[in-house]
């Protein structure tokens, strides 16, 4: 899989194991894949949710930086890496059936997470309470840092 | 589907439109669900992710209350419908190419939102800079408000 195999975790083990338990044991889905998700250690705002893979998480505990797997690039992807928006992670955390974490980092470079060039990816709102067909997104934290990347 | 089938969405656009449009057209996955990231909108902690189809989507957007799809008893979920922990959306937004939404949410009963019986189901800390077999998760805000549901 890799060039330098990273170590594998533990497999998940009892309900009780993966709730209540210590060891690290996630449950990566049919696709090899668990969810991350990223906010702003200072604002609490989210910035963006993404995949990772056995390696893309061991990277990232490994390094303190936020690895994910690019599922439309099939590769391991070290984000910032070209972009300088190198996120350094405060805090990660897992959640109770170990399917999903939760990085809370900085954000290095221009601060941006988003491929389109913003701070956040949730730079919309859907507001509720709407009869249907009239839904309308409105812009939230919408402002550029840099153009897109296409 | 449903005894009172919800309005479809319309279908994903090009990616112009999908990531700067105001029209909500949500990509389900494969498996018909997309990511819900919950958050707590007072402190900006992460509650919970979980997952929607479209009904839940839209049954979220037209009440104001977070509802799931339950992949474990493939049911539609309000949350809250049976302990009290309803969540009453502030905020809603969707992420740029509109496959993960975010919901900002007071929680009502006893304000938790872990079916361990927790506020969040992020309670453990994922310590980084370990070697590799040394990782311990550590407890964070891990009290419990009530027993576990099982």
């Amino acid at each position: 899989m890799c060039a330098e195999c990273p170590p594998s975790f533990p497999p998940p083990g009892t309900k009780a194991d993966l709730e209540e338990g210590d060891i690290l044991s996630p449950r990566f889905g049919a696709d090899g894949l668990i969810t991350a998700v990223t906010s702003d250690v200072e604002t609490g705002d989210l910035l963006m949710v993404a995949h990772m893979n056995s390696e893309a998480l061991w990277k990232t505990v490994e390094t303190g930086e936020a690895h994910y797997w690019s599922r439309s690039r099939k590769a391991l992807w070290h984000k910032g890496d070209t972009s300088g928006q190198i996120q350094t992670v405060v805090e990660m955390r897992i959640d109770c059936d170990q399917d999903a974490v939760w990085l809370k980092v900085k954000v290095g470079g221009d601060g941006g997470s988003c491929h389109t060039g913003r701070k956040t990816c949730f730079y919309r709102a859907i507001p509720t309470g709407g009869a249907p067909g009239s839904v309308r997104l409105e812009p939230r934290d919408a402002e550029r840092l840099r153009p897109a990347f296409g």
